[in-house]
C-alpha cells in the first residue's frame, strides 16, 4: 500500500477518469471547467481509460483529456496520476475503486458506491485504510451539491423548519413509459443489481438523510414492476428488477419520510421532489427547477405565511456566488462542478471529504432493507 | 316500514338537516342555490335540527331554513319531509339514517359513512331495503364533484391516460402543526374514531377508486402521531388518534396508488394532490386551486408534450356550464351544489345516486385494512 | 326628492333589481347569500324588472325574487322598495340611477358608471344631492372585494413595499379570438361607447387607483382592433370598437403604470394580473388564481427573498373569516356577495359606500384620456 | 483590408477575446466547452486582451486562454488569431470590430451593436465589405440561442400560432431597487448611452423580431428614473439614464407588441418574459426558468385546452440533443455555448451568422425612436 501520492511542490494534481458515457461527459465537463470559477488545487485531465480504443480516444479529445487508455490497471499504476474518478458501471466499482486506493490515488467513485453490500463493505474498509494514509475518497451523491438543497440543509440545520417531522420525495421519471422500449442490461437483476430502486431511490434516500443529517432506522418498502416484458434482440424477455419503487422510512430523530420513485411516470423528466414538514417551516423543491427552492416561514403572521419561491442565485447562497449575477440561471452538470471543487478543496486541506464510502454503504443498506421488505411484505429495523 | 313519501303532485320536496356546524353551513348553501344554477326538483328548506334549542333557531335564520328542531325523530316522522341530510357527527349516522330510511325518507349523509365497520354495513342493509322501496340514499364524498376531477375520471374512461399504472395521491393540512393546538374530541380514539385516516384519507381512498372506476385489493400501512400530548382543560392530555398515516394500494385492474395525509403538514392549508400516471397520458390535481387539471397527453409528439393546466370552467366541462363565463372560478362549496343537483336528479328519476352506502363501505373497509396493516407491519389482503 | 326611505322599525329593506342577465345572475346570487355569511340589515329581494315579462318571471323564480316587472320606472316607485341594483345595460345606467336616486332609493350600479362622461357628471350630481339626504350610491367595481387584492392594498396601505413604484396589470381575455365569433351590439361604438377599454381597462384603472390609494394624473394610451370585420346576420360588419388596448399612466404620488387589456388573448380566460413593485417590497395577482395573492418582503436577507404564494384564506384576510376554514377557496361570485355586504353596512350606518359615483367618474375621465391619446398619438394630462 | 485569414489545412481557428468581466467569462465558458458538445472547427482560445496587465493574466489563466496582452490592436494583427470576440463596452465596439474586420477577422460583437446609431451604421459598412471578402460578423443577442426561443420561433415560422397578434414582453430585474446602491459609469449618459432601454430593452426587441420573423414599423415609448441622485464618491450624483422603460411597439406583420423593462422591479432577478398571442395558439415564457415553455394549441378541443408547460430538454429540441438526458437542465451560460456554435458552423461553411450586425443596427434604429417618442410624448414611425 502507498500512501498518498500528492504531486511534488505545487506542480498540478493529474487525473485519470475510468469511463466515458453519460457521466464520464458529466463528469469531464465538472474537470475541465472548475478552475474556472473556484479557488481549487491545480488539476491536469491527464487520461480517460476505457475499454474501446477508439471510442475512448474519441472522447478523450472530445472532452479535454490528454490521452486516452484502455487498462484501467495501467492507468492508476501511473505517477503521475493523482485522483481516479470512476464512472464505470457500477459492478466494477469495488474492485477499481479499491485498487486505486491501495495505489495511493484519492478516489471519487460514483453512485451507487456498488451492486452488493458486500463490495460495498470491502470498499469501506479499503477507503478506512487509505484515509489512515491521508488518501481521501467520496462517492458521488452529487444532488448534495444542488445549491438550492444546500441550501435547504442550512436552512434545516439553523432550525429555520423547527423539529422535522414529515419527509414526502419522490423521484420520477418516463424513460420506461412506452411499453416498446427495448430491453437492456439496466433491465436485468443480474447486471443492474435492482432497477429505479439502486438508480433513483439512492438519490433521494441519501438527500433525505443528507438535508435532516439524521440516519434512517427502519423501513417498510414496495417494489413493482408495471412493464414485465419488453422486446429483446430474439422475442420478448423478462424485465428481472422493479421499475417503480415506495417506502416509509423512520429517522432516528422522529421524522418520517414517504419515498417514490418510477421510470414509468409518464411526463416527468427528472423530477426529483421532496418536501419538508417541520414544527416551525417547510421546504418544496423540484429538480426540473434547480435553481429554485420554496420555503415557508412558519413563525410568520399567520395572514403572511405562504410558500416563497427563492431564486438560489444570490451571491450568499452556497455556491452560486462564484457563478452569475443574480437571476442568471445554472445548470444540472454544475452539481458535479460543485461535487469536484470540494472534493479538491478536501484533499489540499487533508481533510475527509462527504458523502464518504461509510455514508454510501448506509445507503446501500436501507436500500436492501427495502428490497427485504418488498419481498417478505414486512417492516424491517436497520 | 314506509315506501318513498313522495310529495303529491308537483308540491316541492321537503328537505330536513341535522346537524349545523361546518358540514351544515355547507349542505345549506348547496339547498338554498341549487335552484338558480340547475334544472332540479323544487325543494323546500323546511327544518334545521340540533341539540341547542337557541343555536339551532340562529342557524336556521341565518342559513334558510323555515323552522328550527331540537329532536331528530321529531324531524324524521313529519310528512312534508321527504328528505333527510344528515351533518351530525360520524358515531350517529347509523342511527339516524337507518331510522330515516326506514321511515321512507331519501337519505344523504355526510362521509366518513359511519365510525366502525358494524355500523356502515348495518346502512348498507337499510339502504338496500329502502332502495327496492324506491327510497334513495347517497354518501358525501363531494370532491367527485369537483367539476376539474370530475372531467378527470372522463379522461380517464374515455381511454385519454391509457393503462393507469401509477396514482400518487396526498392530502395534506396544518390545523395541528402547532403543538399547543389544544385537545378535542377529534384527537380522541373513542369519539372520533381516527385521525387524519378516517377525516381526509376516506377522501382519497374514494377519489382513487372513483377515478379509476377500480376498486382496492390490498394495502400496506402505516400510521403516526406527531404530537402525543396536547393541552386539555385540566392539564396535558394524550393523543389517541393519528395524525398522519401512508398506504399504497393495490387496485384489481393492476394500478398502485401511494396515499400520504397529515394534518401536521406546515403550510399545506387544505392541499388535495392527486396524480395518475397511464401509459399514454397523464394528469395532475391540486384541490387550493381547485379550478385546474394538468394533463398531458403522451400521444403528441415529444417536444411538445407538457402538462397543461386546463382551467376547468369551459360550457362542456362537468357542472360548469351551469356558472359562469369562462375563467370564472367557482369555489369549494360548490362541489356540495353539484352533489345535492345529481341527488335531486336521482330522486326525480328513481335512479340510485352514487356514491351509494356500499361506496361509502368499501372505503371503510380499506380504512380498516390499513388500520390494521400499520398495527401488524404486514400487507393486508381485502 | 324623496329622503331616504328606510323601512320602519327593523322591517327588512326591499330590494330591487334591473336586469336579470349575466351581472343579474351574479347579484341575485349576492342577495341571496350575503345573510348566511355576514351580519347585515335583513334584506328581502322583491321584484326583479326586465322587458320581457316572460323571460324577467322565470328569472326572479330561479334568482330568487319574489316578483318580476317589466317597467322600472314602478319599480323604483314602490314603497316596499329601498334598495335598486341596476344590471341593465350602461347606456340606461343614467336614467335609472338618477330616477331611483331622486325617488330616495339607495342604488348600486354595475360599472362602467355610464357610457359617457355626461351621463356620469349627471350621476354624480343626483349621488351628491341625494346622499345629502341620506340616500347612498355605489359603483360596482367588484374587484375591490377579491379578499387577496383587499389584503394587497391593506399590504400598501401599511407601508410594507415602501414607496410604489411600477405596476404592471393587464385583462387578457379570449373570447373575440376566434374570427368567426359574431358581430353584436357589444362591438359597435354607438352601444358599446368602446370595447376592451371600457369593458375590462376600467376594471385595471379603478384597481390601481384602489390599490395605491392614489390618482391617475396623465395617460399615454393606444387602441387596436385586431379582427376589422366579423359575420353579422345580413353579412360581414365593421368592428368598430378595440378588441385591446395599452396604456402608461402616472399616479400623483409619482408611481408609473402600464396597462394591457384584449379580448383576443387566446388562452388567457379571465386574466387579471397585477403585479406592484415597491422599494421595500411587491406583490403579485391574477384573478383565474383570486384566492391567491404573491408577496415579497424586500427587507427579509437576501438570501431568504422570494414571492410567497398566500393562500388568502385565512381568518384574519378580508370578508375570508366569515366563509369556509383556510384553504377552502371561495368562488369568483363572492366578490358581488362581499360588494353587497359593504354596501348595506354603509346603508346601516349611514356611511357613504366607496367606489362612489365619483369614483366611478374619475375612472371614466382616464379611459376618454387614453381613448384621447390613442387618436391623437400623444400623451395626455388629466 | 485583408481576406479572411483562415488557418492552413486543418490547423486550428485562433480566437482573440477582448475583455475579460461578466462577458468575458461568459464568452470564455463557451469557448472552453463548444468543441465538447457541438461538431464545430477546432478553435484554440490563443489571447485574452485588457487593460490592466495583471488583472488580464490571472483572467486568462483562469478562462483558459494561453496569452494575455493588454493592446487590442496588436491581437488583432496576430496571424494566429483568426476569430475576435469582443466584450469590452459599448463604447468601443466600432473601434475594434472595424479594425479586426479590416484586418480580416472574423467579428463576434456583444450587443449592442454600439452606443450611437452613427457608430452602428459605421460598423454595418464595414461587416458589409468585409463579407464581400469571406469575413464574417454576428452580434451577440444570445437569448435568441435558448432552446426553448429557438423552439418559440419554429413554432411560430411552422404556422402552430396561426396569425401572430399581440406579443406582451418585458424584462425585470431589480439590482438597481436599492435606493443606496452606489453610482457607476453605468448611470451617466455620456458612458451608457442609455439605461434599462440600451441594456434590456434591446434584448426584448431583438427577440419580439427574431420570434415574429417580422420588423418593428412604429413606436411609442416613455423612460423614467425612479430613483434619481445616488451616492457618489463626493457626495449624490444625479442619474442621467432610465432605471425603467416602456414601449409599444407596430410590427409589419400587423402584430402589436408592448414592452416594458426594469431595473427596479424588486424580486425580479433576471425576468425576461415574453407572451405570443396568435390567432390559433399562445405562447409564454420565462427567462428564469429558461429551460420551460408553455405552449397552449387553440385548435385542440375547447375543453382540452390550455398552457402546456414543456421542459425543453428533447433531443429533437433546438441545441439539447447535445446535451443530457430529458429533464437534465442547462444553464444561461450556455446561451454563448448555442451562440459559438453557430458562428463557428457558419464561419465553416462560408455563411453569414444572424444576427448580423444589420440586425443589430435595426434594433438600435428602434431604441432610437423610443427615446425621440419619449421625449416627444409622439408616436414615430421608423
Amino acid at each position: 500500500m502507498t500512501a498518498a501520492a500528492g504531486p511534488s511542490g505545487s506542480a498540478p494534481l493529474g487525473v485519470a477518469m475510468i469511463g466515458y458515457a453519460f457521466m464520464g461527459k458529466a463528469h469531464s465537463q465538472a474537470w475541465r471547467n472548475v478552475a474556472a470559477y473556484f479557488d481549487v488545487p491545480t488539476v491536469e485531465q491527464r487520461v480517460l481509460a476505457g475499454r474501446d480504443a477508439e471510442q475512448v480516444a474519441q472522447a478523450a479529445a472530445r472532452f479535454g483529456w490528454a490521452e486516452a487508455a484502455t487498462d484501467w490497471r495501467d492507468v492508476i499504476a501511473r505517477d503521475d496520476v493523482h485522483i481516479v474518478d470512476i464512472c464505470a458501471p457500477g459492478w466494477l466499482h469495488a474492485e477499481i475503486a479499491i485498487a486505486a486506493l491501495e495505489a495511493g490515488k484519492h478516489v471519487l467513485v460514483e453512485k451507487p458506491l456498488a451492486n452488493s453490500l458486500t463490495e460495498s463493505e470491502h470498499m469501506v474498509a479499503a477507503a478506512q485504510a487509505a484515509r489512515a494514509r491521508g488518501v481521501q475518497s467520496m462517492v458521488g451523491f452529487n444532488y448534495r451539491r444542488v445549491p438550492a438543497l444546500a441550501y435547504a440543509r442550512r436552512l434545516i440545520a439553523d432550525g429555520r423548519l423547527g423539529t422535522v417531522r414529515q419527509v414526502r420525495a419522490s423521484y420520477l421519471q418516463d424513460w420506461l413509459a412506452d411499453e416498446s422500449a427495448p430491453m437492456t442490461w439496466r433491465l436485468r437483476k443480474e447486471t443492474a443489481g435492482s432497477g429505479a430502486l439502486g438508480d433513483i431511490a439512492s438519490h433521494v434516500i441519501d438527500q433525505v438523510q443528507f438535508l435532516l443529517g439524521d440516519t434512517v432506522t427502519d423501513v417498510s418498502g414496495r417494489l413493482h414492476t408495471f412493464v414485465e416484458r419488453r422486446p429483446g434482440p430474439g422475442g420478448p424477455e423478462d424485465v428481472t428488477v422493479d421499475d417503480a419503487a415506495w417506502a416509509t422510512l423512520s429517522l432516528a430523530g422522529g421524522a418520517l419520510a414517504s419515498v417514490e420513485v418510477s421510470r414509468v411516470a409518464l411526463g416527468r423528466k427528472n423530477s426529483l421532489r421532496i418536501e419538508v414538514y417541520g414544527s416551525h417551516g417547510a421546504l418544496a423543491f423540484d429538480l426540473e427547477r434547480l435553481n429554485e427552492l420554496e420555503f415557508l416561514d412558519g413563525t410568520a403572521p399567520g395572514a403572511e405565511q405562504g410558500f416563497r419561491r427563492i431564486v438560489v442565485t444570490e451571491p450568499d447562497h452556497p455556491y452560486v456566488g462564484a457563478w452569475w449575477p443574480p437571476g442568471h440561471v445554472i445548470g444540472w452538470e454544475h452539481t458535479f462542478t460543485h461535487q469536484i471543487r470540494d472534493f479538491l478543496v478536501a484533499i489540499r486541506d487533508g481533510a475527509s471529504p462527504s458523502p464518504s464510502f461509510e455514508e454510501g454503504l448506509r445507503v446501500q443498506r436501507v436500500l436492501a432493507a427495502i428490497e427485504e421488505s418488498a419481498t417478505t411484505a414486512k417492516a424491517i429495523q436497520l
